[in-house]
């Protein structure tokens, strides 16, 4: 499993005897999956591979296994922590041509999906169903990777992240058996949670082929409203005080005046350039107005404007897209920088002390600290950029993330909300947890990859 | 491990030096502690403890390991598949004297309790916060217990199980180790969820010691209507049309004419004799009428008659207590029996044909069958009831519910909804989730407990 030593070129044979043409080992081809969204320098695949099935998978990691050759699936490596980068060399099995919606049960609320559909994909596979997906980072991820990650979005503080999203994974081992985790039943008390296991275990247990996620009705009223306030305070505590009402908002992101400024840039929008919040209400026409005034209410307290509506759905997508799309908007602040993105997530009640003194922290860094994130839940994030070509800006970045990652876990919050641990964080996680759950971890990867060949030096070390 | 082994009497020493007066080995406290409200004969510890403190029950699992005996942590007893059954002896850990409610963070909706405290107990606790536990089996069980066995109940199909609502765990395992298993923050990516693998572990993992749980705010109105039908399927036929209406019903519950008649007699109510649905519905005013207006329509089309309505919060518990009296009610159609309970759970598409079938299959059954159940989730219960001297009967109350098990099986079902799996469901989980996935459940219940002393004998085999 040492990087430095020479591929052994029988894999790619037997590959190709499995997949033909779906095996490449071009330099081009490498290089765009041995990198995704982090700051982490490249790590290529020795070579890549397009599944598209659940059985082309599973001779895959034979091959792979007899070789010890280490595999990584790869979704559309959009991920954040370097997750799917080939440390180790090996095959990157990259899923996106298992695009296939298997089956949408309009009437149980589900929908079984190939593990490299999309979110936005399968949103438009069911639009004429009256039903949508919530979950929905950033970037348009597949719904393998987002399970593998655990990945959440702005819909979480109403809709819950992937853990509550999954219903069942269909996941191929190690050692080449194939298992459902799950019935489609919406509950169940038949032993160990297997599926939570897979979510959340970024391709280190086994690689996920399907998918089973949760659907929701769409609802009669959806609202999005836009408030700009005079200072981030004033967005917090907006927040905070709409989920301790009880308010059942749909969304609630926060955006600071640097975001926003980038995000009128970027997409040419006029929002006013302001500390500001997304919100997104859901419901019956009665209940959304309810919601909405007293939501309202509290935000001119805390010295909010006016609300700014978006009540048609292509309105809606529009102001989501755009604050999607912050993280790519405030990237072209300073172009050919990357992102060290922090990740914290804290409760509620240490929510406005933990911005607070970040934002103090953060202001003397040597470029401008866009602020944004999922409020309604506790979590949010700044973008440190750095220049790729200066090593030493990263290693400040760091360590402005270390600071950050020690006032979140002394408020009692995680180091990751949402984008996982990957190659960034297993030194925060251990900080966070302790040795003994790290060992408990390590344990627990050795029952499903004892030697250690599934997305290697990812989560957990096996050492 | 041999039951027929003689007990080591100095294990009894040795406890008494650490707990006093807190050991028992007398008859009648190891009776209590040796059975469950489950058609399963008696199985008797050795030796009861009881403990007031995590290092308590740490230092009694050093001593049971250090003696290699079985340790089987216990609530309040009431669950329904043998779960809390010494049947290979050992000592039982009472932990219903770790009762305090450790914290109650208003402001991030959560609280921290030791295992031991109950939800009704909790819902007193926080009664002055305007904040409420949702999840409500039954029985008033112990948090700890809900944990352990990924309960659910009434409210499940709006605010989730055990699964949903339990934020992080304290648990003491097998070697003496105690871990937290998240931290508070409403939301992680931080690696593997250790904390969904001891949700619904039932004791085969270690000995939850401490649970933080999500709390809600109580909404503004809530209100519960029962409504009877002239037949199962116009219930069965109401609840699914609520849920795929995408109606947020807070709570929907099935009761065969067997059980309302049971419940009357029992609870001195006077509600129709008639196959019949329990609402409640949440939200604001305005919201709430909504919701009852669609259902009421809904039901009318099915054959419901006028809701009667329960509006006040006295009047509500009255309603939902004579709900969760029910199993206890039934018990009275033929005093002396037991109950083997079914718990089969089914996407809600499947849930009129497979009610129906199975109410056809039991309608020669020996003894009245009342039906009831969380039919919002596709859950519901038989009660089967049985002769205890006559294990005749358990034997073909057992072939029904296999017959049921596999019936729901086939509709892609589950064969436990929320009782988990003890000793009854052992085989019927084989059957839902195939060999490879109890090889793997083993072999994870390895790496917590390599020499099998946490509850043995139930949900996995370790040989």
């Amino acid at each position: 499993m040492n990087k430095a030593r020479e591929f052994d070129q029988s894999v790619v044979s037997e590959l190709k005897a499995v997949l033909g043409e779906r095996v490449s080992t071009s330099h081009a081809v490498r290089e765009h999956h041995g990198k995704d969204e982090s700051y982490f320098p490249y790590a290529l695949p020795d070579v890549v591979v397009f599944a598209k099935s659940t059985e082309e998978v599973r001779d895959i990691v034979s091959i792979c296994r007899a070789h010890r050759v280490p595999m990584i699936p790869y979704g559309v490596g959009t991920s954040l922590e370097g997750h799917i980068l080939a440390v180790k060399g090996g095959v990157c099995i990259d899923l996106s041509q298992m695009n296939q919606v298997l089956a949408v049960h309009e009437s149980d609320l589900d929908a079984v999906v190939q593990a490299g559909v999309t979110r936005k994909q399968l949103n438009e596979f069911i639009k004429h169903t009256g039903l949508f997906f919530p979950v929905d980072p950033g970037a348009d991820a597949t719904l393998g990777g987002m399970a593998a990650t655990r990945a959440s979005g702005t819909n979480a503080v109403r809709y819950g992240t992937m853990r509550e999203n999954v219903l069942s994974l269909k996941v191929v081992l190690a050692d080449g058996r194939v298992i459902q985790t799950s019935r489609r039943a919406k509950k169940s008390a038949a032993g160990y949670d297997m599926t939570r296991l897979f979510v959340g275990s970024e391709g280190t247990l086994g690689i996920i082929t399907e998918v089973t996620v949760r659907l929701y009705p769409v609802q009669e009223a959806m609202s999005a409203a836009v408030c700009a306030f005079e200072s981030v305070d004033g967005c917090t505590n907006t927040v905070i005080q709409t989920i301790q009402a009880g308010v059942p908002i749909a969304r609630c992101d926060i955006v600071c005046e640097k975001t926003v400024d980038a995000i009128n840039k970027y997409k040419k929008t006029n929002y006013r350039v302001a500390p500001t919040v997304f919100f997104e209400f859901h419901g019956s026409k009665a209940s959304v107005v309810e919601q909405a005034e007293t939501v309202q209410a509290i935000a001119k307290e805390q010295g909010g404007k006016d609300f700014v509506w978006a009540t048609k759905p292509e309105e809606r997508n529009q102001l989501w897209q755009a604050r999607h799309d912050a993280y790519f908007a405030c990237l072209q602040i300073k172009p050919g920088v990357r992102a060290v993105s922090t990740d914290v997530c804290v409760p509620i009640s240490r929510l406005a002390e933990c911005v607070a003194e970040t934002m103090e922290d953060v202001k003397d860094y040597i470029n401008p600290v866009p602020l944004l994130g999922h409020i309604g839940d506790g979590n949010f994030h700044l973008m440190l950029m750095v220049d790729p070509d200066k090593p030493e800006q990263t290693e400040l970045a760091k360590k402005f993330n270390k600071r950050l990652v020690e006032r979140a876990l002394k408020m009692e919050g995680t180091c990751t909300g949402e984008h996982g641990v990957g190659m960034g964080k297993m030194d925060s996680m251990r900080m966070e947890l302790g040795d003994d759950m790290m060992d408990l971890m390590r344990d627990i990867k050795k029952v499903f990859d004892p030697e250690g060949l599934m997305n290697p030096g990812k989560v957990v070390p096996l050492e």
